[in-house]
């Protein structure tokens, strides 16, 4: 079976492209054309309504970008803010992005101790068994985990990682400004928390390697921390990384580069608010065509990356 | 508005009991009478049957134990295993829980940068925007969240907790066995990362305190590491923990008891497996009758911790 990090360089190689588009659907940002024929659908049930509405933009975004892009990452929290129907939505929309060729990363940072991250590893990555019928429920491509527990936390998921050609992306050096509260703490030994978690993801992934040498356990580290990341680089060169705040957190092309290792590969970069809702700031484009919008702004970020890396 | 540790004060105090029994449903092990009936009810949806097997158990567990203990602590990961019907059920236990006069930690886990954090905080303790209604989605009294982040994953659910009166839990440290390869690293200061972790969340909480000086911002510190919560009994003194570890992880009462303050209030104690599934294990009850089986062990369990805690 081909691990996960052989199916992302695949996608990347056949699409020419490094992006991982946010699936992050904030209700009121969604076109008004969308969230009125959903309500009108579905006048006495605001929360399927909201789901309907949920699902109708995130195909139009998928439809518009499938051909351009290796992986969409549909971010957890915007869903089960509508409870089980948004839970719908989050399972219709990894099930839609898949049936476009697509690979889906889960953003569910999800961990526990090792009993229950099984649980939530079946959920997410494998099989649950429904009275005795094996049966996948979200079934996401990979996705992302905390590594708060050490090892007992994340040791399920690899399990489910092998069984079924899976991936993870373990929090390592994430993008946003407090990060540092404790990632960047000192050790006794002079590493950093983040240096510490860096290698051991690079040593829980050491024996998951695909034909292409990068392992199925990957790492989240942020565009925003460009000395870290280039420091993580090297800490974990088999690892690849799953790269937010690029666009509305502030990172730049210049910014993700140290992701990337000499070949090319080593790193998806993400983008959620800059590319679903570029209609909000386009000229040429209005609410209804927010697809073409959503393509336009995925091609320059295709060519912003292609400007510092080459694979 | 009462914060949420004086609520939980007013709980233990009332029911004379400490414990927090974990709501982990694994279907497998729910008295095959309500399987089949579920099935029966369901012939052509094996999720919705598995999802209304869990409520009709969860209810027998509320009904058996609701006068005894002052809180419940469903593990979402059970119910996430099951999809959207298994969040329908993850919901409906809460409200039940609730309206059976107990305090609901929804054991989640969540956390992320701010903007995804405040979602996590609305859909679990807040309320959605539903098309301009503000909707109380999974509305848990309390839930548990992860550090790694930093303050600002943290912001979003404190703010959330003081709009509404309501929790959460900080993983410091955690039952697990490997729970020490993050968590016990030594820092340069010679701490280690959960006495760190232990100092932010006193920080966190000074705000917060309510009417008997303990604060809505709380930690998770398992009882089998008893050394490690007498000191984090002193580096938070106003900080209620939630202990789990209790039981089927091996944890006993004295291992609890540096857990608690003098004043025999600062925590409550988990037990999960060794309750809800107590008829598995007991001469004297069979499945027909797990109610009793999981009345009787918590009554047992009561009496233990009554012997370490005093309030």
């Amino acid at each position: 079976m081909k691990n996960f990090a052989d199916k992302l360089i695949e996608q990347i190689q056949s699409k020419k492209s490094v992006i991982c588009v946010g699936l992050d659907p904030r209700l009121s940002k969604i076109p008004s054309f969308i969230q009125e024929a959903a309500l009108k659908e579905n006048p006495n049930n605001k929360l399927k309504a909201a789901a309907e509405a949920i699902i109708e933009f995130n195909k139009g975004i998928i439809d518009a970008v499938h051909d351009l892009i290796p992986c969409v990452k549909p971010q957890v929290a915007f869903y089960e803010l509508f409870g089980e129907e948004g839970m719908r939505a989050y399972r219709e929309t990894i099930k839609y992005a898949k049936s476009k060729n697509l690979l889906v990363i889960a953003d569910v940072k999800r961990n526990d101790i090792g009993s229950t991250a099984e649980a939530y590893a079946r959920a997410f990555l494998g099989k649950t068994d429904v009275f005795g019928e094996l049966m996948a429920i979200f079934d996401a491509d990979a996705i992302t985990v905390t590594p708060y527990l050490g090892w007992d936390g994340i040791k399920p998921f690899v399990e489910e990682c092998k069984k079924y050609g899976k991936g993870i992306f373990v929090l390592v050096k994430t993008s946003n400004p407090s990060s540092g509260d404790l990632q960047d703490l000192k050790m006794e030994d002079k590493n950093s928390v983040y240096e510490i978690i860096g290698n051991f993801v690079e040593s829980w992934g050491a024996d998951e390697l695909g034909k292409n040498g990068y392992s199925s356990i990957g790492a989240v580290v942020g565009a925003t921390y460009p000395d870290q990341a280039e420091k993580l680089r090297k800490i974990m060169p088999n690892s690849f990384f799953l790269v937010p705040g690029y666009g509305a957190q502030g990172g730049g092309a210049q910014d993700v580069k140290p992701c990337f290792n000499e070949d090319g590969l080593g790193a998806v970069v993400n983008s959620s608010r800059g590319i679903i809702f570029a209609y909000e700031k386009s000229d040429k484009y209005d609410e209804g065509d927010y697809g073409k919008a959503t393509r336009a702004a995925t091609l320059a970020m295709n060519e912003d990356l292609g400007s510092v890396v080459e694979f």
